[in-house]
Order: structure tokens, then C-alpha cells, then sequence
């Protein structure tokens, strides 16, 4: 199903390049994992970068307690939350048709504290499942005190909207006879070898997930 | 010499990870390229991706004259631009410890026009060079008509500060006697084989800046 189209997340320019479909839009959150969370304190503007994981159609996003970002955020105010993947330069034959391929979404809405316990760890499987599937069931889950000193909040995908550009450079139709290389330089986010540890016994090997990770989906 | 410290960019939280060296920051600043633009409109925050350049002391972002968030802007509204460079997931032994090595960078102030020709055309030739150093000399220059669709913002970079975390997981001193993986999965951003426009005649061949191209600076 389609998210509605808000004033919010109405594209005013270049209408073809946004896009409401769920599906679409939970793919980019999916591949991602680093949003920019904006919100204004007595209208002067704030943008900090964080990890978040979707579930469902909730966006989760935690850290410590003491933050004051979080605090801020946890009081219910509006928030307007960024992810943005960028697939390639776009090499244009006119300095002005330079362009970039990228994939992005942004999210408008309140986010609220998750205060319940379950609730609270369902969370932070799901935050840890989105960054390094599989990663949850080798490590020592949270204890208590570690859970109370994290907060969770969960922001609702009610609002949201995507943009998105692919393909080759667009030029003015007398450029192309030109005589300039036009293509598209495309770009990855790239894993490399795991470094251990320096703490690490010789005994204990890097698992699967962290030997080749990857943002992509199959 | 440092940038002074304000109340907004001083961490109050793990404030070790508090950076306020210029060339740390610039370094920083000249390796990404695509920053996340936070500003209020009627207290509600707005979060957008764009790309940027610096030069010298300031930070450059263009788009269309059409754009109604460079038109907001542009009015001299306060901003929040926040550039992140994520380079590896730290995977500790507990679910708690987990987290990302990453340089981000903040940047508050108010944006300017640029609007006088000459200053205009640099800080489009700022730009070219930022994201694909030697492009510009290859391509046909703005015409006039496209120098007047373009908007071009100046921000000072006065009131910056950046964050950065690096190394391996920290775990608590209990935990490190468990028998489970810990490190650093590594990531960056990786330029494949450029794909030519289809467009374009076989006899032109991908220039180096396409071929070779990376973000990090030598």
C-alpha cells in the first residue's frame, strides 16, 4: 500500500523522482543503516547522525540515556529523519547536467519512548538484526542495569516519502555531439576484512556475517 | 587554529569523542561529499541530502532556483549541516557495546546567496572540483541562462565541531573472557568501473578522474 501524499512529502520539483510505495521505501530503510534525525529546539535547527533499524512500519533508533538528543526527541516533539544512499556521479557533457544517482527517504513524524521491557529488547534485536544480521545470538544480551541505562525510540512510517534518480546523464540535446565522456561513475558502501580484536584469542575466528558483510539484499 | 567551542557543539555527552581542530575537520569535510541540510520552517524540522564543497572557509550547496528548500534558506534561516563519514562497525562481546567508527562533522550558521557572477562561477568551479577533481576542465562552462537557474549558498564555517570514533570495541574487562568474536568490519565507499552513456561514441574513452576515482585524499 502506497504511503499518502502530505504538503510534507509532496515533491514540488522534479515530481517524477519521488515515490510512495511501501515497498520501495522499506527496501531503502533496509539497506541503510545510518539516518540523520533533525528537530528544532526553540526553532533553531538540530541534525545528528545515528544508526536505526525498521521493523514493521516503525523506525527504531536508541542510545544512552544521558543523551540529550534523545531526551529532546523522547519529549514527543516533530522530528524529520533522513536516509540517503548514493549510487553514483552522474558525469553530464554540460557543467550544469552533473547530477547524482541515489536512493533516499525521509520520514516525518514524533517519535515515543519504548518503555515496556519486552518491548524495549524486541527493539534492540531488531536494531542489531537490521546492522549485522545474526550478530544477536553470539553476544552477551543486555542486563538489566544496561537496558535501563538505553533508551528506544520508536518513530511510526506514517509520512514518508523516497526520492530516487538512476541511469545516465540527461544532457541538452546540442551537447551530445560534444566530443566529452558522459557516464556514470557508480559508488558502494564496501566491506573489508574484519580486524580482530587486539584482545582477541588466536583460538576464536571472525564469523560468517562479519567475513562478508554486506548492505545488499538478495 | 581550533574553532571556538559554543554551547551547541560542545559534546556534553563522551565529550573525548569532541573534535575542534580545523584540519581534522576540513579533512573531513573535503572526503564526503553529500551533507544532510537540517533547517525549521514554522518550528518543524526539515531534513534534505544534498551535495556540498568546501573552499577555504566556507561551505558551498547549489541546486535549483526552483527549489523551495534553497529558497527557504536562501532568507537567512538559521541551519544545521551535518556530514558523516561512516568507516567500520565495532562488534564488542556484549549487544551493549556495539558500536560504529565513524568522523561527522556539524556545522551551525546561516547561509548566504551567492549572487555575483564571478563569486557564483567559483563556487560552482569549488564544487566541480570537490566532487570529481578535473571534471570541470573537460565540460562545457554554465551558460548564462543556467548561471541564473542556479542558486548558489555560502555558509561560514565558524561554529563547527566534529565527532569521530576509531578502534576496536571496548568491552567490559568481565566480558572479555568469553569465547566470542569480537572487531571491526571495515567500510567505505568504493568506485566500480564507470558505465558510459549510451549515448556516447565508442571512439571516446573514460577519462582517469572517472577510472581511478576515490574519496580518500592522499
Amino acid at each position: 500500500m502506497d504511503f499518502p501524499q502530505t504538503q510534507r512529502t509532496t515533491l514540488k520539483r522534479l515530481p517524477k523522482r519521488g515515490v510512495y510505495d511501501r515497498d520501495l521505501v522499506y527496501r531503502i530503510l533496509d539497506e541503510g543503516f545510518v539516518c540523520h534525525v533533525g528537530f528544532a529546539v526553540e526553532g533553531r535547527p538540530f541534525v545528528i547522525p545515528t544508526g536505526y533499524a525498521r521493523a514493521g512500519d516503525q523506525l527504531y533508533i536508541h542510545g544512552s540515556q544521558m543523551s540529550r538528543t534523545l531526551r529532546a526527541l523522547s519529549g514527543g516533539i516533530d522530528v524529520c529523519v533522513a536516509v540517503t544512499l548514493v549510487d553514483g556521479l552522474v558525469l553530464a557533457r554540460s557543467a550544469f547536467h552533473h547530477s547524482v544517482n541515489y536512493r533516499s527517504v525521509v520520514i516525518f513524524g514524533r517519535a515515543a519512548l519504548v518503555e515496556e521491557r519486552e518491548a524495549k529488547l524486541a527493539a534492540l534485536f531488531a536494531f542489531s538484526e537490521h546492522v549485522v544480521p545474526g550478530r544477536w545470538n553470539d553476544v552477551r544480551a543486555p542486563n538489566e542495569q544496561e537496558l535501563k541505562a538505553t533508551t528506544v525510540l520508536s518513530l511510526p512510517l506514517d509520512e514518508v516519502s523516497a526520492k530516487v534518480r538512476t541511469g545516465p546523464p540527461v544532457d541538452d540535446e546540442e551537447d551530445y555531439a560534444l566530443k566529452i565522456w558522459a557516464g556514470v561513475v557508480p559508488l558502494k558502501i564496501v566491506a573489508g576484512e574484519p580486524t580482530n580484536d587486539p584482545r582477541l584469542p588466536e583460538s576464536i575466528e571472525a564469523p560468517a556475517y562479519a567475513i562478508r558483510y554486506t548492505r545488499e539484499k538478495v
